[in-house]
């Protein structure tokens, strides 16, 4: 209901001790008039009734009234009472809710690592030592290509573990993968882009807000890389370590062929190594960066080995693209928190971050074999595709089951996802049914019941 | 120069005994072959001869040949030598370096807040709480909103010291102003978008990069807001608080007439509240957000009150653009770490935050009372503009003073911008000479010389 005369019980005045009571009484007036008890128009009592009803000094009312009136709350006219400002009320809000996001039961999504394994006290520790330890001007505005401590480990590491070849001056920190792709635009020429024909959709919407994409054929020898040249892309974004999702690796000479084909046509194979470091039969195939360093773009990320809630990745960039990576990063901001990175540059260079691969390694590898097991004992019809990488494989399944296994799925309370989620929808190739199981995804120990929920949904 | 046998002297074999001797061997091998010592077509020893060479197991040989296959450094066909494979040969990354920036002498940059005074004690505890005890969901795949911790306490904190109004599910946790700029076309209609006269040239390129922008004129209160209405524009992007870098505060009116302008047009107000909190005369004039939630988008950041190295902003927004700002910024993932996120949540409700910007406004307001009694002491045509407030003040200079006194820092290593940097290339409203002094940027014991170097230039 609309009031006339302001006083404290109008106000709710709720003068805590241990604040201020100008804020307060500011507080109250914002929120009287917010609501509409207090309408536009209505005169405000002078600064003397007011401070004698709340038991405030008259100054405090005067400030009060004057800053809500430089905030356009009130209006204050020479020789007039101060009042309500004429403006309209604006609407209260709406409750509008997001859906909340059930936790499921099982969980077998691609692309999660096990949370409950983020080693935090080996990140804190890390933290705290860098953070200590960084000069005064880590704390200024960031280099957009990233810290040089954190580049300089990074070319280290990745020299040593996937057969980069770069230097500190080539690297440029982003927040992951998907912060590349939004500067694809601005970094290569204009045209369609090469995806494989499968792959995750969200990379294809990012490429797809500016460019067209075309889709390139995956067989169990990877991407069919000859296929590149009767196209018209001069940008092809691949997987080659470990297809996403079918989980094959790309086969030498496709890798050559990709890498001839760019040269051909001066254009960039992005390679996305988005877990590069999992392989658990042999020694990981080195990145195809490698290669050729001016022809193929590297990009990696702490995604699958940390957490995907650290954002931190990295582009390994060739020469005649850094200017313009850098300027698409913009020339005053980094994306990437100077801690985060000053903490990840620690945890590479003392060998904790090595560690913890090694760990979630093991860990992943055994999670594999079982899921191989399960799928031994399945029928005959269902097979595991893929090398012995990643955290991710495809359960290949008798035409038509797909649709089936996915509702019963749903039915049991397992979140999984169809292979034909991640099918790009221009694809020609031979396509089969499947279920990408995301076998990184729940803890260590809930880890047999979804597995169990899955051989379920496949029986 | 070329080799046409391998032997352990050419591949320069640096066998680490606690390594891995096939990563090793490995390694060597990709170095001779990206060299140019071992030339494509070049036969390579048979395992056997290689490993008697090394003196190492003759199927380390074997895996090491079977993995450069794979990644295409070397080609295999049965029957015949493992051969060095036929593709050109990288050329040699060049020592192409970024110039390094040379750290100023004396630093009156603006936008800079003291790095030596990030509070990294009150950071790394709250760091430590806060992933100590988030739960393991909080690392896996973020809510591209942000966590709801955060957005609970922003909400608070907003409510509070800048009387917005909202509540935690129209909060975006960005990482900072610049991404919310980023984002604009995504949740804005198309059409040009009105800019203050004076503003960072930064931000404009951003908007400029895909929109058109129309320069508002900005005079002593604040940018002439009566002027929307003129324009084709339905989106202006205004500093109420504290113009940037004027100085000076939005007088009433003109936020009520911004506000109408936007209802009328059926537009949005985006306000950039850089240094909200910094207000040293008085309590700081409430955001204009409050006045309108459903016309004003407000962004704020640490940018100012941390460190720009911290990478956390926040949007308050609008119902009706809730939906395009969170498919902006992207389904899937977050930009802003999560364990960062949370320790900011803990800073705030822990009230570590409040007073941290407690005791930088103290420093700062000192800061700025030395730089006035330095101006009064100048010539009487220099003198110092806009409200007591923030990090930055101009220094208004008489006519054509301004590329001399820029020309006598630079002679002196001050490091300090002219106002007509921050000139908008089609403002046509009266401007005039001056230094934005960024009185923030150097650390409490160098700032008196950097004055001391300010004031020999202005004299």
């Amino acid at each position: 209901m609309a009031i006339q005369r302001v006083t404290s019980v109008d106000l709710h005045l709720d003068l805590d001790p241990s604040g201020s009571r100008r804020e307060a009484l500011a507080r109250a007036l914002r929120d009287a008039v917010r609501s509409g008890r207090l309408e536009p128009g209505v005169a405000l009592p002078s600064y003397r009734a007011l401070a004698l009803d709340l038991g405030i000094a008259r100054n405090t009312v005067a400030e009060t009234y004057a800053e809500l009136v430089d905030e356009g709350w009130l209006t204050a006219r020479q020789g007039s009472s101060t009042r309500v400002a004429h403006r309209a009320r604006p609407t209260p809000v709406a409750g509008a809710a997001m859906p909340p996001q059930p936790r499921p039961l099982f969980d077998l999504r691609p692309g999660r690592p096990d949370p409950s394994s983020f080693p935090r006290s080996v990140w804190l520790a890390s933290a705290r030592r860098a953070i200590n330890d960084a000069p005064s001007d880590a704390f200024g505005p960031g280099d957009p290509r990233g810290r040089i401590e954190l580049r300089t480990a990074l070319s280290d590491y990745l020299a040593r573990t996937r057969g980069v070849r770069t230097d500190p001056q080539r690297i440029v920190v982003c927040s992951g993968f998907s912060q590349a792709l939004t500067m694809l635009n601005d970094i290569v020429p204009a045209g369609p882009v090469a995806l494989e024909s499968f792959g995750l959709p969200f990379h294809r919407s990012i490429v797809e807000k500016s460019r067209s994409t075309v889709a390139l054929g995956v067989d169990d020898k990877g991407c069919v890389a000859e296929d590149l040249g009767a196209g018209a892309a001069s940008v092809a974004v691949l997987t080659p370590s470990h297809q996403f999702p079918t989980g094959v690796a790309l086969a030498p000479e496709r890798r050559t062929a990709a890498v001839q084909w760019a040269r051909d046509v001066d254009g960039t194979v992005i390679e996305d190594d988005y877990d590069g470091e999992f392989r658990y039969d042999r020694s990981p195939i080195g990145a195809m960066q490698g290669l050729d360093p001016d022809r193929v773009m590297y990009v990696g990320s702490v995604s699958k080995s940390l957490s995907p809630a650290v954002r931190i990745g990295w582009m390994v960039v060739p020469d005649r693209l850094l200017d313009a990576v850098v300027a698409a990063k913009g020339v005053r901001e980094s994306t990437v928190a100077t801690g985060d990175q000053l903490t990840l540059a620690d945890m590479l260079v003392s060998g904790r971050y090595d560690r913890h691969v090694r760990t979630m390694r093991m860990r992943y590898r055994a999670r594999r074999n079982l899921l191989q097991q399960s799928m031994d004992r399945a029928d005959a019809d269902v097979r595991i595709g893929g090398i012995a990488a990643g955290l991710q494989a495809v359960i290949t399944l008798p035409p038509g089951r797909e649709i089936d296994a996915l509702n019963r799925a749903a039915g049991i309370g397992l979140a999984i996802e169809g292979l034909s989620t991640f099918r790009h929808p221009a694809a020609t190739d031979a396509t089969y049914d499947g279920l990408v199981v995301g076998y990184s995804a729940p803890t260590e120990n809930a880890y047999p019941a979804a597995l169990e929920a899955l051989m379920s949904v496949l029986s």
